[in-house]
């Protein structure tokens, strides 16, 4: 990080590359290290790529920057110091004295003795102008560029350090991560659409020549199948990885290839236990990405959604609210509202009546359980309450974005899971699923995370397509 | 983890569950804390699964497991509390009272009060046996059981900690963490089999059918190319993901299915400077995960690989070699061995060569670097030591193993990149990689490392398929 080539000592002027703790805020706490020592601060080299250039009579003003964090560096030089190739979005290395900045909005600035262009940029061509603040639906067309932008580059450090915090919630719970297999012979819900691979030899020549793996495979849409394997063995387990669907879907909320967080806890008999697991995971990573990163969310709670801060603040305090599906469709059929879905017990809750229900409930967090046994996959747990009346599943509902999380308890009792995969006729093709119940079963469930719509919810970001480094949809899959 | 339900205290007793820092050594933290407090220890509810039985006429021992650590827990009852169900791989639930043990070989043991079977295990047809310890290759044909041996369980838990152990390795220096696509349109190399995707309907109507993203899609076999667009506004990034190969190898040292830790560092001009980084990011991720799982790491070094322990320590205190591609065709050319591939400069050096290599240089990690150009990837930057002769290129190879890293500077040269990509027909295709050229391009390089071989290396494990949870190759993609 702090090279010395030359004499000059090379410096990133964030504080990334710092131990955790000492990270918030976010900037220039390594910067004022090397002011703390003169000789540190006289001898500098700063390298980025150039964010503003404002030339005046006296004095040249540049703003460089290098990703560690939103903030720019300004730099001060002598107008002789100018040159053709110094212009938006060039790459300079910048030789020069950190001095405290006489300016309120920075705390050091850097006064330049030398500045190189490493890299021109072609101004014309470039897509994104100076001081322009280009739409979202803009930039997502030059996805090899558009992480330059001050949105996505907020967005992208958002993003890796949400996928550490989850990491760490986990691993501080004494959960296993596990990568679970993105190519399977199962198709986890025996529904949704799926992907399916060949070899580019296969589809060249006829399909029915020998598969690769001897058996039709498909692109996962869930880990948990295989989660539970591992959860009868290591009690917790996580992943956290991406699935995908094929589906010809263009909503502000789907896409073919996403991310999400599974886990498994074995030795788990009721509903609260998961419920309890998702809340705090959520809170957690939240919490901790919002310390983590102040300045890059601010960016989204004061320009993209403004109303966001004050209620996901209050939403951290308080507990999430539980319903029961019943409840559920009571309340929708005592609403005013007037649904295109009429609500009707048996049927599956539509996008508009999660929004009345969260809407219902304060504009917070809804968990509802126990839903219809026919409405649900093969492996939730009967709750036997009446014949096959329903199952131990859970979904969370968010504001302004519906379903973020789905769990269940999982069907462990050898005879009901039987009989249901029979009906189905699955029985043969999840023998091995039928064999964890055989061999020390235990009750156990889980939920999953949809990491994209985690971060839009957080965020107040509209499209799921501005939470991803490169969206997959129908129609489109850039670079 | 520590429950309170009916008065007992539900209790794991391993102390993964523990801040990081107390996590060594690795077992019975937990049980001891409990220990302190004789209320506590009283009245305990421990959960797993029964790894022995053994009855005396006076005294009945129980060994169960709840895979948090390789230990099992000792359980002492009175032969009265022994059931039918009470077998090798039953799950249980045992309440008593947690004591010293009098026994040397472990700290605590559970008297038990009550043992009840939460899942009996079929014993006849479960494929493990009480106290056999069997063969790698046998446990592998169970993917959904095989978990629950000493072996692959020790294997798990090593592979989540080191997972850990890089993610903070890079993002304690600086790194932002990308997840770079899976589905892509690119093909990184222009070399290696594909795997082609295609939705379930397009495989049952025509292939003629428009494609669900438009155009022919593949897994990718690298994120390299999405990163370094990244590094083109983070300077540093890394991912850590699946990739794929459709080769038809069956060696042990390949899966269609396998994880590459991919980092990507732009203002870097020197190779010396990558290979500071691949070597930094070895010792510190080996030296964690031996810190934070020495039973399991003791496992493997003990009974699979005993040779392995003390060639590793030595290893971490020492430099890796270097040596130039150029002086390792001289080596070989006046090695006494007689090898299947004549060394010759210009050709790829065989895994005969590899070997003799590393054996040479002491049995250590060696880096080869400055590979002729004809033999690497477009994207490599031309060293000008000649037309066309060498590029900044770098393989780190591994007793045992052979290749377990590969990096490069990068062409960053617009010029140089487009004349390459013109000869190969390619510039169409990479229009929005020579894109990250026009727009401040500056100096960049960096490396991926396959994260399977990384764990056989350090673990002296000798087939790929031991050290991920779900193997895919070819001809089988079970579960």
């Amino acid at each position: 990080m702090l090279g010395t080539r030359g004499g000059w000592r090379a410096l990133r002027y964030c504080s990334s590359s710092l131990p955790r703790e000492q990270r918030v805020p976010a900037a220039r706490l390594r910067v004022r290290e090397a002011l703390g020592s003169r000789e540190a601060a006289d001898k500098v080299k700063v390298q980025g790529w150039v964010r503003s250039v404002r030339s005046q009579k006296e004095v040249l003003f540049l703003h460089i920057n290098d990703g560690s964090s939103l903030e720019s560096l300004q730099v001060v030089a002598d107008p002789s110091l100018e040159c053709r190739d110094l212009t938006f979005g060039s790459a300079v290395e910048v030789q020069g004295k950190l001095v405290k900045s006489p300016h309120k909005m920075q705390d050091v600035e850097l006064q330049a003795e030398a500045i190189h262009v490493v890299g021109p940029c072609d101004t014309l061509s470039f897509p994104f102008k100076i001081k322009e603040r280009h739409p979202l639906e803009y930039v997502r067309q030059f996805p090899h560029l558009r992480c330059r932008s001050n949105a996505l580059g907020a967005l992208l450090r958002i993003r890796s350090e949400a996928t550490a915090a989850i990491h760490s919630f986990f691993q501080d719970n004494g959960y296993v991560h596990i990568h679970t297999p993105i190519i399977t012979s199962n198709d986890c819900e025996g529904a949704g659409e799926l992907f399916q691979i060949g070899t580019s030899q296969e589809a060249k020549e006829s399909a029915e020549k020998k598969h690769f793996f001897n058996v039709p495979t498909f692109l996962t849409v869930s880990g948990q199948l295989h989660l539970e394997a591992m959860a009868g063995a290591f009690t917790r387990v996580f992943t956290f990885g991406p699935t995908f669907r094929a589906e010809n879907s263009q909503s502000r909320r789907h896409l073919a290839e996403f991310y999400m967080v599974e886990a498994e806890l074995s030795f788990t008999e009721s509903l609260q236990d998961i419920m309890q697991v998702m809340e705090h995971l959520f809170k957690t990573a939240t919490s901790t990405v919002f310390s983590k990163c102040p300045r890059d969310v601010e960016l989204f709670h004061k320009y993209v959604a403004p109303a966001q801060k004050g209620r996901l603040e209050q939403m951290l305090k308080n507990k999430f609210v539980i319903i029961s599906y019943n409840e559920a469709v009571e309340i929708l059929k005592q609403a005013s509202q007037t649904f295109n879905f009429k609500p009707e017990w048996g049927c599956d809750l539509q996008t508009e009546h999660e929004k009345y229900l969260v809407k219902h409930c304060g504009d917070v967090p809804v968990f509802v359980i126990n839903y219809p046994y026919d409405l649900k996959p093969f492996y939730m747990r009967d709750n036997e309450d009446g014949p096959q009346h329903t199952v131990a599943a859970v979904d969370l509902l968010v504001p302004g974005i519906g379903e973020l999380c789905g769990g269940s308890l999982r069907e462990e009792r050898l005879p009901f899971l039987e009989s249901r995969l029979q009906r189905l006729g699955l029985t043969d093709a999840y023998q091995w699923y039928l064999d964890l119940r055989k061999f020390g079963s235990v009750p156990h469930g889980g939920f999953g995370m949809g990491f994209e719509r985690y971060l839009q919810y957080i965020l107040g970001v509209d499209n799921i397509k501005d939470v991803i480094p490169f969206p997959r949809f129908p129609h489109s899959c850039l670079l």
